[in-house]
Parts: C-alpha cells; sequence; structure tokens
C-alpha cells in the first residue's frame, strides 16, 4: 500500500533500532515480521482523521488515567486530543499543591503507614519523597466503571494508592506488610470494587529484619488482596516465583497473575534458566472460606495464606519462560497472558477452572489457544469486536489479531488469526483500548505506551520523553493519528468513557478531607468560613485565615522565633476553578486552596524577620497584591 | 463576521465570568471591547490549519521554555503541536529524576546557599522542596538566543536557576542576599547575556533579622543583577515601591522594571492609593562605575547600590497605577509598560533615555504614546511586522495593535491602531509570540497563557487546568488555533526557534555535572566505566556499579546497619535514549542515570534486611529482570 498520494504521515521504516536490548534477546525468539508490515492507513483516512481533532473548545470524548512510572503521580488525559488534563501527585511531592507538606496530605501519607516505615523514615522528613506508580485501575460494578475511584500501586515502597473520581484527590495510601515491592495491580470487576489485587514481585525472607540475608531458598512473594472500601488488606497469599502482573475475571470467582522467576533465581542468568514459567490462579472463595476458618497465619498483622505449590487456593498453569501482561477480555470467558521473551500469546478459557481446581482437568487443559505474533508481546487490548491488541516490544508494533480465529487455529484449523500489523515508535509496553477493560470495551481507540521517543521529539538532550501513540481502531485497519511525548514513565493507562466520571466543580465543606482541620477549629470556636483569627496555645499557634480573591483575612500576623505555627487557609469563594495557594516567602511553604476546602500546613518559625506570604494561584487583576505579612519576633525580644 | 459556514469551531459568547475579579476592578477602567469581537477566522483559515498540524513523526519548528510557576520546574513544549517534550526540576523535588536527592542534584540546589538558609533548613531536610518559577528566559548573543543556557527565578524563596541548554539540565542556583522574592526576570540582549536582571518585589527590613518588624517605613526593595556567567551577584539597587516585571534594551546601556505601590503600602488599600506608580529605568553604566568606584554598601556580601529618588542610577517615570508586563519591541527602539488597572499601555522610546538621565528632558517626555486597549492589559508581544499584541485580563482577549499607528494617534493623529480583539479562554496573563523577545521576531505563533480553563476541557474536580492557546499571527487576522491545558501554572513562556538549540543525545565523560563523582572514584582507583566494587571508609562505604542493560554491575552488595551508604552508578550504554534507574525498595532511593553519566545518592543504611534494587527508567526486554540485592546486616550481627 502507497502512501503517499492520500496525504498521510510517511512511516519510513525505521532505522534499525541500536539497542543492546535488540541484540540480547533477539536470539532468544523466532524470527517474526512474516505478515510484513503495515504502517499506512485505510482508504476511509480523511473521515477518520476528522474524528479525533478536538477543536478549540470541544470537549474529549474519554478521560485517560496515565500512570507516571517513577515520577509517582497520577495524569488524566484526554482522549482523542492526547491532551494533559491535570496532575495528581501521589507518592511524589507537589511544589505546587503542598502535597507531602499539608497537614491534610501528610495524613494520607502516614495513617496507614508500617510502624517500622515510621521509624525507618524519622530522620528523612517522616515521608518517603518517590513512589513508581504502574497501574491506574478505575473501580467496577458489575463489570464496568462506576467513577468512585482510582487504584494504584507503588512499586518501590509497596504501597496502594486511592484516589477519590469526585475531587481528583488521593484519600488513602496503604504500606502493604510482609511484601517486598507491589508491582502488578487491577481490581475485582463483579461484583463490584470489591478487592484491589496486588502482586508482590521480588522475593525476600518473612520477616525481613536481617536475620536472614543471602539465603534465597527462605524469599518468598506475597500476593495481596486489599478491601478497596476500606483500604485495609483483605488477605494475604505466599506464592512461588515473582508476581507480573494481574487481572481478574467478570465472575467475581477468580484472579490470576503472570509469575517469572519459577527458577527461584536471584540473577538475570538463573531467572531465564529454565523454559516454563506460570499463571497462578487464585481461587477467591476457597480463600476467603480459609480466613474464615482460620486456616492461615497471621504474619504482620494480617492473615497469610499459604498458597504455594499443592495447596488448594491456587493452581500454577505452565505458560512459556517469563510471560508479562495478562488480560481479561470483554466477553467476560478468555484472558490472554503474553509471552514476553516468547512469541507467543496464551488464551485461556475461565469457564474451565472450577474443573481445574476440583483437579478434573489438567492445568494445560484451560489453555484454548497459543499464537505466535512475533518479538516480544507484553499486553493486549481488546475492541468489544473479537479482536485483540497485543504490543509487540521487540518488533516495535502493534499485532491485532482474532481471538476466536486463535482458538481455531489452535485446534488445528488453517486460519491465521493475524488480521494487521503497525509500527509503533518504540518499543511498546502497555497499551490500552477504550473502556477495553470493561464489559462495555467500544473499539474506538487504542493508545501504544512506548518505552523509546528517539527522533520522534524535538531534541530535549540525553533524557528524551517517552511516547504515547493514538491509534484509531474504529475501522478494520489501525490508523496511527498522534504521537504524544510524556514525561518518565507512563507505565499504564485505562482509557474512561466521559460518562463514568462525574466529579465536583467545588469542595462540599462537609469533606473528610480537611475535617480534622474543620474539628480543631469548633475546638477554637472558630468559624473557617468567617473568621481570621491568631489562638496562642503555648508555644503553638493556630493561625485561622480566609481567602477571598483578592485578599486573605489576615493582611499580618505575629508569632514568635521557635513557636510551632499552624496556617488553616479555607478558600470561601464559591466560583468554580477559583483556587487560592498560600506561600510564604524564604519559608519554604506553599500549598492550595481549592474553591470552598480548607487547608493547612505547620511548621516552625525558625527564624525571625518579616516574611510575605501571598497568593500562589492567579485568581484575580490584583492577585499580587494578595499578601499579608507574617512577623516572627527574635527569641531575644 | 459569522463563523459557522467555515467549519471552525463555535466561539460563543463566553457567560459573563462570575468571578470577583470583574466586580472588583471592572469600576476602576473605562469600558472596552468598542471594536466589537473578532472570535473568528480568515477566508485563509483552511490553509492556516494545514500549517499547525505536527503529523506522527513530524517534529515541532519550535521549542517553547514554559515556567511552571508553582510547580517549580522548568517545561519544554513543542510549538505548534503544544506538545509537553520534556520537563526539567529545578526548585521541585522530582521522583522519577530524583532531583533533590542525588548528590549531583543537591550541590546544584546547596552550593549557593545563603548561611542563614543552610542553618534554616538543617531541620527541614537541607533544601527547600518548593519553588514558583516564573520567568524562563534564554541567553543572548547580539540581539537573539545563543543556545546557552536558560535563566529563571523563584519568586517564593529569591533564587534565580540557570539551565544548561546542552543537557536540558540545572546546573546553578543562586539565591539572592537582601532581596525578599524575585520576581520579573529578564536578560541583556546585547552585547550578550552578560546579565540576569532580577526584579525584588515585596519591600523587607534590611538586614530581615527580626530587630525592625512592623515599620513599613523601613521597608526596601532591592533589584539585582547577576552575572550569567559565573552565576554570582554583580551589584544591587535599592529602589523605590515593589517592582514587578522587567526588560532590557537592545543596546546594552539600560533595563526597566514595572514598579507598583509607589504608596509603599502593606496592605491591598494602601498600595492601590494612588493615581500613578512608575517605570524604573536604570543606567547599567553609570551603575558599574559605582561599583568601580566604591559608591556602594556591601551588604550580605554583595555591593548594594543606593537608587533611589534622585539618585543618579535610576529614573523614575509615572505611569498609570500598578502596571505589570514590560516588553522591549523588535525594533530595538520601542518598549511598553502594561497598563493592569489602567486600560491603556504606555510607549517609551530607549534613545531619549541618555537625555533623560542627562536631566535635559523630564520623565514623561520618553513616553511616545499611551493607548487605551481594554480592560486589564497585562503583557505585549511582538510579530516583528510593527504589531503589537496586548493580553487583556478583564476582557479576556488578546488586543493586536500597531506601534506606529499609536505614535501616531498620540501625536493627534485621527488613526485607530488597533487591528483585532480575539477572544481567549479565559483571564489571559503572559502571551508570548514566536522569537519575539529578540531581534529576529518572526511573527507565526502567538501563545496565551490563560490563569482560568473553567469549562474548556473535560472536568478534573475542584482543581482546574490553566489554559494554553495558540494563536496563527501570520495573517492580517489572529486565530485560534488550538487549546491547550495545562498544570499549575505555566505563568510565562519563550519561543525559540528550534536551529537555536542544539541539546546533546548522550552525555559527555568529562561533564561538570558528576566531576565530584569521578574525581573521588578516582581517588578510590576506580574506573567507573568498568569497574563495580565496594570501598569501605570507616562507616562509609561507597558502592561503585555500571549499569549496561539488562544489568548492574552488582547483582548484590552487602552493608551493615547504620552505614553511610553511597551508591554510584554509571550508565555505560552509548545509545541515544537508553536511560537508566536506580531505585531501592523501601529505602525511598530513587535516580535517573543518563547514557554515558554518573549519578550517585547517599543515605544511611537504617534497617537491615535484604532490599531489592532495580532499574527504573525502561531499557530492555529483561528490565524487569535488571536488579540486584542490597542486604544490610543488623547492629547485633
Amino acid at each position: 500500500m502507497s502512501n503517499e498520494d492520500k496525504n498521510l504521515p510517511l512511516f519510513n521504516r525505521r532505522q534499525l533500532l541500536g539497542t543492546t536490548a535488540v541484540a540480547a534477546a533477539a536470539g532468544a525468539a523466532t524470527a517474526s515480521g512474516a505478515l510484513g508490515l503495515s504502517g499506512g492507513a485505510s482508504p476511509a483516512m480523511a473521515q477518520e482523521r476528522a474524528k479525533w481533532e478536538v477543536k478549540p473548545g470541544e470537549l474529549d470524548e474519554y478521560y485517560t488515567f496515565f500512570s507516571s512510572g517513577q515520577s509517582g503521580e497520577v495524569r488524566i488525559v484526554g482522549v482523542p486530543s492526547m491532551r494533559e488534563i491535570m496532575r495528581i501527585p501521589v507518592f511524589n511531592r507537589c511544589s505546587a499543591t503542598g502535597w507531602g507538606q499539608t497537614n491534610e496530605s501528610l495524613k494520607v501519607l502516614t495513617e496507614n503507614m508500617r510502624p517500622e516505615t515510621v521509624e525507618f523514615l524519622k530522620d528523612r522528613g517522616g515521608v518517603y519523597q518517590n513512589g513508581d506508580l504502574h497501574h491506574p485501575h478505575p473501580s467496577f460494578t458489575d463489570g464496568t466503571y462506576d467513577g468512585r475511584y482510582l487504584f494504584a500501586n507503588d512499586k518501590s515502597n509497596t504501597r496502594v494508592c486511592r484516589i477519590r473520581l469526585d475531587v481528583m484527590k488521593c484519600d488513602k495510601i496503604i504500606e502493604l506488610p510482609n511484601q517486598h515491592t507491589v508491582h502488578g495491580l487491577r481490581v475485582q470487576k463483579f461484583p463490584k470494587t470489591g478487592y484491589v489485587f496486588c502482586n508482590g514481585e521480588d522475593g525476600v525472607p518473612i520477616p525481613n529484619d536481617g536475620k536472614v540475608l543471602d539465603d534465597p531458598k527462605q524469599y518468598r512473594s506475597i500476593f495481596t488482596a486489599v478491601d478497596g472500601e476500606t483500604m485495609k488488606v483483605a488477605w494475604q497469599v505466599i506464592v512461588d516465583g515473582n508476581l507480573d502482573n494481574v487481572d481478574a475475571d467478570y465472575q467475581g470467582k477468580y484472579c490470576y497473575s503472570t509469575c517469572y522467576n519459577s527458577e527461584g533465581g536471584v540473577t538475570l542468568e538463573e531467572m531465564m534458566s529454565k523454559d516454563l514459567d506460570w499463571v497462578v490462579v487464585f481461587n477467591l472463595k476457597r480463600i476467603e472460606e480459609a480466613v474464615a476458618n482460620g486456616d492461615f497465619k497471621e504474619i504482620g498483622g494480617v492473615p497469610v495464606i499459604d498458597g504455594s505449590h499443592g495447596s488448594k487456593y491456587t493452581r500454577y498453569i505452565p505458560v512459556p519462560n517469563s510471560p508479562h501482561g495478562i488480560n481479561t477480555a470483554p466477553d467476560g470467558i478468555h484472558f490472554v497472558a503474553n509471552g514476553k521473551l516468547s512469541p507467543t500469546v496464551t488464551v485461556f478459557d475461565v469457564r474451565k477452572f472450577d474443573d481445574l481446581f476440583d483437579d478434573k482437568i489438567e492445568p494445560r487443559d484451560t489453555v484454548v489457544a497459543e499464537t505466535e505474533l512475533g518479538l516480544g508481546p507484553l499486553h493486549t487490548a481488546y475492541d468489544g469486536r473479537g479482536n485483540a491488541y497485543t504490543t509487540l516490544f521487540l518488533d516495535s508494533q502493534v499485532c491485532k489479531w482474532n481471538i476466536e480465529d486463535a482458538i481455531r487455529a489452535f485446534k488445528g484449523e488453517k486460519v491465521n488469526p493475524i488480521r494487521q500489523k503497525l509500527d509503533v515508535h518504540y518499543q511498546p509496553g502497555h497499551n490500552h483500548s477504550s473502556m477495553g477493560q470493561t464489559k462495555e470495551a467500544d473499539g474506538k481507540w487504542l493508545i501504544s505506551l512506548n518505552k523509546f521517543s528517539k527522533d520522534r521529539y524535538l531534541n530535549a538532550g540525553p533524557l528524551k520523553p517517552e511516547s504515547d501513540q493514538l491509534i484509531d481502531i474504529s475501522g478494520d485497519e489501525m490508523v496511527l493519528v498522534h504521537d504524544g511525548p510524556s514525561f518518565a514513565e507512563p507505565h499504564d493507562a485505562t482509557i474512561v468513557h466521559a460518562s463514568k466520571i462525574n466529579p465536583l466543580h467545588v469542595w462540599k465543606r462537609e469533606d473528610p478531607f480537611f475535617a480534622e482541620a474543620v474539628a480543631q477549629a469548633k475546638k477554637d470556636n472558630i468559624d473557617l468560613m468567617v473568621d481570621s483569627e491568631i489562638i496562642r496555645d503555648g508555644d503553638k499557634v493556630r493561625v485561622y485565615m480566609t481567602s477571598a480573591a483578592p485578599a486573605f483575612g489576615l493582611t499580618s500576623f505575629t508569632v514568635k522565633e521557635g513557636d510551632e505555627v499552624t496556617v488553616y487557609v479555607t478558600n470561601i469563594d464559591e466560583v468554580e476553578d477559583l483556587t487560592h495557594g498560600f506561600c510564604i516567602v524564604n519559608y519554604g511553604i506553599n500549598m492550595e486552596i481549592g474553591p470552598q476546602a480548607t487547608a493547612s500546613v505547620t511548621f516552625k518559625a525558625a527564624k525571625p524577620g518579616v516574611y510575605w506570604y501571598y497568593c500562589t494561584w492567579f485568581c484575580h487583576a490584583m492577585h499580587m497584591e494578595m499578601k499579608g505579612r507574617m512577623m516572627v519576633e527574635p527569641k531575644s525580644v
């Protein structure tokens, strides 16, 4: 197919990627690309093109919740425009909102912190300042999104967060005991969320207190189910190997994880030595019964079940070495494990798991297809029309294939399940289709999250952006319509139809997020919406003030050097979008106060002098004059 | 003009913005909009439209360096695509790169910190964790960008940073003495940068040690010139009033600042009481002579010159109350001060400043036009064809007007300098035209940085994005082509043609950024490109390791609880875009290591046990297996 006559982007064949990745792994798998490349477009291109353009003033059709990997935040991106609409700080420190500094955020960051972590961080600012946020997944009711919450994991410091989708703020963070890293995360789809499933990747001694060190035989990995309503650990399961990604069925009976390093190795060579690893299936009903019946050990304050080989709670299904992504299809029946080091995807039928757990069939009897797609299959998305879209990391392609044809081919029929391969740029990891992780998959859009961008954007120096590409999958052929650079690392994403999400425009005064400030004000006989006053309580000073464009309720306040000062600012503006900020010059203090919200920050008045405070969120023509003075009397006075 | 037949976005007249801003300031200025509104497009729209689309695989024509206000970082955005290509952490803490945690970044953050600030931050992590980055401006040679550096200010903690444009990293931060806040920042255009001019906004006692508190008469504001080569303070000038924005001429003789609060007030009412404020002009030659001749006081270790009313170093030119932006035109002759509370812009002729300083003319004799444009003029950009584009905050419009016609009208001719008004959405602050702050202004693009977005994007909850809009100014009429949401706060931006910027693709090993690590390795007899070794030095442990996809040079290392551990990672991959990361699980450690770079981090091994470290920047099909173990022996062992 020629592109020249279609006013299309030219998809020149990429120069060979000079990465060591290609060299190292190429030998490990069979050649791909037998179908050749289809980087072009369907004849209906002009019509398709019109669909993705979001003109000034128009709204996107989808919210996309992007993880940000090691950036530690969640990003909201509009699809199809690919515009980043908002950042939600979670495991990172945010200069703009004061996340990690305000009392409200510190409560979220610390209230479910393990006691040993509190002790560890005592000399390090009291909170982790980094995170590695990998998998953002919204809560479900009856197989589709219900708009309540978004859950995500911190691989680096073994935490799980919850974001309230009504205010788009993180309201809960829990640190998982026993577990070391939490990598794959997905949620229960039916009857509702319910459980948040959290894969422990690395094995360590349990407890990890230094008594056991270089004895890998004693290392174990953990699978955790968190209760998404209470954000407490419901139960944990000890497993063999290293858990990677996870997904759940549409029946509320099973969840399943890819699992590598069946060798129990601690070096690359050891981890790669066997030909087969596993998909681990967890039987939710049997595990719940075990918890109810006491068939567990309590470790680190939570029930821990032994799900090693041979237990009745799990099954280990052999698949080729180092499977990676695992994705349930919207048909409610199938899921796919992606081969990574194998050029194949393995298709399972969840209806066979009852028999598997009843030992009526063998583990591999649950496999209904195993299709060779190309080099480095990592993740699979769906269009709701029976097709699957799998990223090929090494081939730098997305492969579209048909599930039913794959099953027929596995049975021996002469049918080619592969429909099209599309170049992406370069080396894709996750991909996601619109509503594709729900029973309402609508088959309009696919985003390929590529790990390298190289020459696709203006050179930004040695550190390049990653590259998210938008692909139109509404027609018979995939069409690449947009390249989107992004900062490290849009590891994963979920595309949610805008009709599912209904955020507030201003805060409600009774919101629990700042309830502690409201309670303290009540004790101090302060009406936060009206009063601006200073309460001294020994060497603790509570400064209450309103903010209404363009003025704070206090034009100055005075404290003493050494005081512990808490400033409570209540934004009494009722106007949508009218956010205020509170920043104290040369004191390292800044926070956001949304309309109708209260925010607070506590600090030591450690140096005397005059320090102006000012509004940091532009609010008014006289915004620059919205300021006041904190006067700190020297100790000697 | 009707829009319906042009397949255009509909620019419905916005509902009246319900902000208190409109109500408060409306009475202070005359009615605008006599020209009516032109939100539509020229007949050449279809042709213009094609220009702004950047298809997959195509590169942008311009780098745009965006400030991020209270987010504390710099952002690189491509124009015309408006895609964010890179974040550069500066005054913020970055979870992804380890900015604020690596030894290399801590050196930048602390090496020019004032001693009193070191003391103040001793109990607060040693560095400020926030900043308010307002004005990013590249270095000049002979009136245009030379691609060496980008400078920007931190309003909140009174700092100035420099970013190296070869590697797109911040390499210098200086904290300004005496000054309290640094707001406006621009650089010397001729013969080169040269000076970085830094406006002190708020007045405080000097020294600000608490001996003077609530006595505003003793508060003074400071203007600082930083040497952009050495990043040391060259000199400071004490001024009357609060300095706001600043710009420089094309002759290397003068710079000039808008200055509000001539009243010396400390409340909104006091600051607004007079009808007139000032433009303050600084005579660089006279100031340099004063420094050479000793006509200064040394305060806080730098020469401070008295530039109050009546000094020979400055002139105070009256302009209407509370002027805001100040912008030199590419003609090298004119600059404009924007009225904010006055509906006018005031045009000056810099050729008259020699006579002004020689007292041959009166201050207002330097004014060659004062044109009423509309409500809330804040900033002005230029197209190099004699036209100016001024944001009208309260009218939510950009006003295009002609400078020569404004001068003719000021002389009494019957000519209307206003060419067009275009709705923007909503309430614009800064605006910027392509190359518009240089003598090479090319008149292609204008970005309007709007402070509110309200209903322009999918609702992201109570906290909305700001809104950057791209406007085609290449034709006779301005055409709005793109809405870009952005996180708080794209306060200012500079659009630089891509030909001016030539970043490296990989680091050079001799780079000064990690020279200290190289020097330490040499002392330890380590070849960083080859060796992976552990050096013990009392309770200090230096762990050296290479990283090459998909393996670290060490698969494990052992330290003792309580050790001070420094890990040096050298990325020996030579491939463009092949960044590695180093993250220690449950230890709160993460950093980026660019290709051919060395990065290091120092921490206390405060808890015993097995802690996996892993690569956080996706590098290879076996990236997930790129890991190792830090084993921390308990104290008791």
